[in-house]
C-alpha cells in the first residue's frame, strides 16, 4: 500500500508497537509533545544524530530495505560506542514521498527495531513527513556514560600505544566483492550489510583507562587523523599489524590492490580504533579483540605509516566529504 | 558560494561559533562522535524531535530564509512548552543539494541560533549532508521537567476548565493576510512569520497545576481533540470566549469568513491550551495572558463548541495529515 494512501497517522500507529526494550529508564514514549525517560545518577548524557539520505547514504542496490534500517541504526550505536557509553533512547524521522509503498518502510524499521532490541535500547519519538524527494531518514541516539569518564578524541598521549578493534576494511571487502559480482565472500558482504556497533568493547575499553577513541566510519586513515589533530598529537602505525580478515587478502590479489587500502580507506567497519597508556598493553591484548597496531608520538598533528616495504608514508584524512567535488 | 564549493567541513566551522548560551549543563560540544551534557538531579529528561522540509513545511515565498530557521527552532521548544519542561539542548541535521547558496544556509541558521540564544539552548551536534532534492532540517531537542511533574495530553478530568494563552488563530491571520497581498496586518504577519514558544508560560502552568497540556501547532480543534482522546474525556468550548486579536476580526470581516475559524483550524500559534481544576480558575486568570474557553465533562472523547449563535457543533481532529489526498 502506498504510504499517502494509508496517511500518516495510521502509518505511525502501525510502528509503534515494539519499541520499547528497557521500562527501567523510561517515563512515557510515543504520543505527546515530548517523550520523558530518565538519566541515571552520576551518568553523563550522551547525544548523536545521523542522517542517511537514498541514493547517497544507501541505496536498495546492495542493501535490502531491512539492511538499510540496520545499519542506520548501526552508525547511531557505534557513535555512543566510540565514548565508551550506553545507549539507551533513540527518536526518528523519517522523509518519504507520498508514493513509495509502506512495505519497504516497514521493512527498513524492522532493521532499526531490530538493532534497538539487541542493544535495548528505546525508540521513544520520531517524526514522519512527506517529500518530494528522496527518503531521508535522521536517528538522534542518547546514551550514557559515568560522568567525567567518556572517551574523547583529544586524549591521546606521547607514548600511547594505538589499537583497533576486530577486522579493519572488512565491510569494504564485502562491498568491493558485491560490487564485482564476485562469490567466496560471504563473511564480508554480510559485515557491509549488517555491520554491528562495538558498544560492549566501547565500554570494556572506556574501563581500562584508554586515552582517547572513536570509531571507524570513514576509513582508518581518516579516523587516526581525527585523533592526532584532536590531540594534537603524531600517530606512526605499522600496516603490516592492521589485523584484515583472509577475505580482505583475497579480494585484493584478485583485484590486483593493496589489501591494506581496504583498512585505511574503506568506510563503515564501525569497529574502534584508539590510543591507550603502554602499560596496558598486555591487558588490552587479553582482551582477545584487540590488535596493537601502532604508536603515539610528540610531534605536529600527523599519521605515518610503515608500509610493508618499510617505507614511511604520510595517511591522509580522506574521508568522505559530503559536497567535495 | 555555493555550498559544494565550500565543502562540508569548512560550512561545519563555519557554523560553530555561538551555539553554547548555557555552560552550566555542558561538558563538550561539537567535535567529537557524540555532544556531553549533565542532566540536572531530580529532573526527568524531554526530547522531541521535527522535521521540515523545503516546499511542504516552508517555503521563502512568505517567508525569509532567517524566518524559516526561527520558526524550526520555535516549533522544537513549543513541545518542551507543552510538558512544563525548560529547553536544554539541541542537535540539528540538515540535507542540502550541492548548487545551494550557503548564504541561505548561514541566514536559517542565524535564525536557530537567535532562538537558541534566547531561551539559553545549546546547539551541541549536527549532521549535514548532501540530497539530491529539497532541504530537509531536523531538530532534536532535550530538555528537562521536575521528575514525574510533566504536564502529559493525558491528564484532562470532567470538572476541568479549559484555558489556551494569548491569541489563538493569530499566525493562520498573518498568513492569510500575506497569501492576499493585505496591508494593515503588521502584528499577526510577524506572528506568522516569528513566532514565539510559551516556555515560561509552559512552567508556570506547570507550576500552579493543571492536568493535562498541548501546544497548538495543528490549530485548537486538532489539539482539543488530542487531548480528550488522550484523557478519555469530553470537551465543550464557548467560540465566543476564545481570545483573537483585532487583526482577526477585521480578516474575517474582509474574506467573509468566521474569524473563530482561524483558531480552530488555523495551524503553528505555538500557544498552549490546557486543562486545569476548576479551582485554579482566578490564579489562572491572574497570570494575564491566559482565557477560559470551556470545561471538561465525562463522557465519549470529542470536543463540541457553542457558536456565536448558540448552536452545539461537534469540532473535529483536522490536523495537518501528511500524505492525506
Amino acid at each position: 500500500m502506498e504510504l499517502k494512501t494509508l496517511g500518516e497517522f495510521n502509518f505511525i500507529q502501525s510502528i509503534e508497537s515494539g519499541t520499547i526494550y528497557d521500562t527501567s529508564t523510561l517515563v512515557c514514549g510515543i504520543g505527546d509533545d515530548c517523550a520523558i525517560y530518565k538519566a541515571t545518577k552520576a551518568y553523563d548524557q550522551l547525544v548523536s544524530t545521523d542522517t542517511m539520505v537514498e541514493g547517497v547514504h544507501f541505496s536498495f542496490h546492495y542493501m535490502s530495505p531491512y539492511d538499510v534500517g540496520y545499519r542506520l541504526m548501526t552508525a547511531n550505536l557505534s557513535d555512543i560506542a566510540a565514548m565508551g557509553g550506553l545507549p539507551r533512547q533513540v527518536v526518528l524521522s523519517v522523509a518519504a514521498p507520498g508514493h513509495i509503498d509502506t512495505q519497504i518502510l516497514n521493512e527498513i524499521y524492522k532493521g532499526i527495531k531490530d538493532q534497538c532490541q539487541k542493544y535495548r535500547v528505546n525508540l521513544i519519538g520520531g517524526d514522519t513527513v512527506s517529500i518530494d524527494g528522496p527518503m531521508v531518514w535522521t536517528i538522534t541516539i542518547i546514551g550514557e556514560v559515568p560522568s567525567g569518564k567518556a572517551v574523547l578524541r583529544s586524549g591521546a598521549k606521547p607514548g600511547d600505544v594505538v589499537g583497533v578493534t576486530n577486522y579493519i576494511g572488512y565491510a569494504a571487502t564485502g562491498l568491493g566483492a558485491l560490487s564485482y559480482n564476485f562469490n567466496g565472500y560471504p563473511m564480508t558482504i554480510i559485515g557491509h550489510q549488517r555491520p554491528e556497533p562495538q558498544i560492549e568493547l566501547g565500554q570494556l575499553l572506556r574501563e581500562l583507562g584508554v586515552h582517547s577513541m572513536n570509531d571507524i566510519s570513514d576509513g582508518l586513515s581518516s579516523e587516526l587523523n581525527e585523533i592526532a589533530k584532536a590531540s594534537q598529537v603524531s600517530i606512526v602505525i605499522d600496516e603490516s599489524l592492521i589485523p584484515l580478515h583472509e577475505e580482505t587478502y583475497k579480494l585484493a590479489e584478485a583485484l590486483h590492490t593493496n589489501p591494506v587500502d581496504y583498512a585505511l580507506l574503506g568506510g563503515e567497519d564501525f569497529q574502534l580504533v584508539f590510543t591507550a597508556p603502554k602499560e596496558l598493553s598486555r591487558e588490552l591484548e587479553e582482551l582477545g579483540a584487540i590488535t596493537l597496531i601502532g604508536e603515539v608520538i610528540e610531534g605536529n598533528p600527523i599519521v605515518q605509516s610503515v608500509t610493508k616495504d618499510k617505507d614511511i608514508r604520510l595517511l591522509e584524512a580522506k574521508g568522505y566529504n559530503h559536497f567535495h567535488e
